[in-house]
């Protein structure tokens, strides 16, 4: 009866194998399609799963905003693929330190976003938690045949795009750390979060591009490959190219960054690089993908996309020049341990 | 920023309200369908999520077990709406206290039980906990129209059926906490669980009833009302009655006990009844159903189906007969307050 968990022999840790390979042993031999969502025919289906303490802090989150954000992501998930959501299935387990107006809160949230992107909520189950909250949401959507967008369909050449800017979720989460420690070292502290507005809502309430998905579907584009930037640009790219087997080259000068984003790294620490921010930051749910050469006309005109850099051959490390036209190889923390 | 849950004016505990009402407040307005999943047409969908600390003991409780258990409920709630699984998703989050051996161990359960339900895992993701696992298995499915299920289509004089037995998970339960504390008091125990391998098999891995939803389609029977027993015999009843707008008359002599339940119940004191872990226990995971009369003969020949009692009429209360004749009004903690 001892814990099964300390003695055990040939212990591989899973920070050596790092996530990619992790998962394609855990699931070698199965037909497992799909990435950002699990496929089946036409379907897409994805879990977001939210706990409390590791996912999201209860100091800071309004519960209101943490229903949205939960769907929110799973959403996301279905536009990396190029799908639309349909249905939601929500679950929650509570300690009683959960009142139940707290709950109505987080389910305005849900049903907020529920509305916004059109998507029907179907399930609500509850249960017990001894320790804090654990959040579940399942999303269903759909995608045609020729529409969906795996991260592996890269292929040389191709332009890479970017929705929105990026960088701008981790700022704000810095900004109410920075408050939370000098709020716990005097709670008399009024916390001042005026000026930080966008870089909030982009971490409090981040949108899925499904404005994105449909552009890109009215223009007639469709991707070769697309993920979404959940755990910062580095990791997305990494992964996409992963999945491609090729490599990338993106332009540091041409990463979309907001100015509160820059204020907000000068603020903190000289040492802070606002690049560094939109690389490795996270929690943007931005869409990443490459297009075909013969679309650059189509894309160059779609407000709110960007053309970062192109798809380079097999064999080539995925990397970013500098404005100096430095070389530097990517690298990202989630994409080689476990993610965070 | 202060702490959003502990300054709340006019609050209301979860546990005033109760897991029904709540759920109903909060799904208040939107177009819910389905009760152990969620409906969309055709299609059912059920997420299990298990929080390591509060849905299982890592003491005690084998990774393989988990990632069959996880999977074997989540194909409960099909079962319980009449239908069929086919894809199942699986998202991870651990912390590095776990290695890659065993996650392989918790996939090999997975697989096994996909095997044994002929499931397809079509996802499978890994992510970071900081403080032990979190596993959430989506379980899809689909069932014909004429042939769902739910809690609510009991009526006036249908036969109430069980299969299997009940209580046995629990009595599982209970010698696996009895051995560890044991064990915790002195390291040099060797625990001794022979002659416990079937209460312990009920609780470590159960099996959702399959069999018994293919032996009612092969009979041409279609349940007029079904759920599974997750949280005892009095909770399902209980949700069962509310969600049909009846009551129940149950008979103790006929819920189905095994004798190794008996027997632990026994041992551990003389106060324990065997007949409170079916009713109050939880984790057996059989299907409870309610069928027209005309179905009698049907039901009365099949294998592993008890007829333990019958719907009584609107507004009479749940209640279970003792062989002396005395009516006990059936009660659930579960089903008043958010579900252990």
């Amino acid at each position: 009866m001892e814990n099964q968990l300390q003695y055990q022999e040939g212990r591989t840790e899973i920070s050596q194998m790092g996530k990619v390979a992790l998962i394609a042993r855990l699931t070698d031999g199965l037909d497992v399609k799909g990435d950002d969502c699990a496929v089946s025919g036409n379907t897409l289906v994805t879990t977001q799963t939210m706990v409390e303490g590791v996912d999201f802090d209860m100091m800071y989150t309004p519960l209101k905003h943490l229903g949205y954000k939960a769907l929110a992501i799973a959403i996301s998930n279905i536009a990396a693929m190029n799908g639309t959501p349909r249905q939601a299935l929500v679950s929650i387990a509570v300690s009683n330190r959960y009142s139940v107006e707290a709950l109505d809160e987080l389910y305005a949230g849900l049903r907020l976003c529920c509305e916004r992107y059109d998507v029907h909520l179907v399930g609500g189950e509850t249960s017990t938690s001894r320790a804090g909250m654990v959040l579940t949401v399942t999303v269903m959507g759909d995608v045609e045949d020729s529409k969906i967008t795996y991260r592996r369909g890269a292929a040389h050449n191709d332009l890479i795009c970017c929705s929105g800017d990026l960088g701008s979720a981790y700022a704000g989460l810095l900004v109410l750390e920075r408050e939370k420690v000098t709020y716990q070292a005097n709670p008399n502290f009024q916390p001042d979060l005026d000026g930080y507005d966008y870089v909030l809502e982009r971490f409090l309430k981040p949108e899925p591009r499904m404005d994105i998905v449909k552009k890109l579907a009215k223009a007639g584009v469709v991707p070769t490959a697309m993920t979404d930037v959940s755990r910062g640009l580095a990791d997305s790219l990494l992964h996409l190219c992963h999945a491609s087997g090729c490599g990338c080259e993106v332009y540091e000068e041409r990463l979309p960054i907001d100015y509160q984003t820059s204020r907000v790294c000068s603020e903190m620490s000289k040492n802070m690089l606002p690049v560094s921010c939109a690389l490795n930051g996270g929690g943007d749910y931005e869409l990443l993908f490459t297009v075909n050469q013969k679309d650059y006309e189509k894309v160059k005109e779609m407000e709110g996309i960007h053309i970062i850099g192109y798809i380079s051959e097999q064999g080539m490390p995925p990397v970013m020049v500098t404005p100096q036209n430095t070389t530097i190889t990517l690298r990202a923390q989630a994409f080689q341990g476990v993610d965070e």
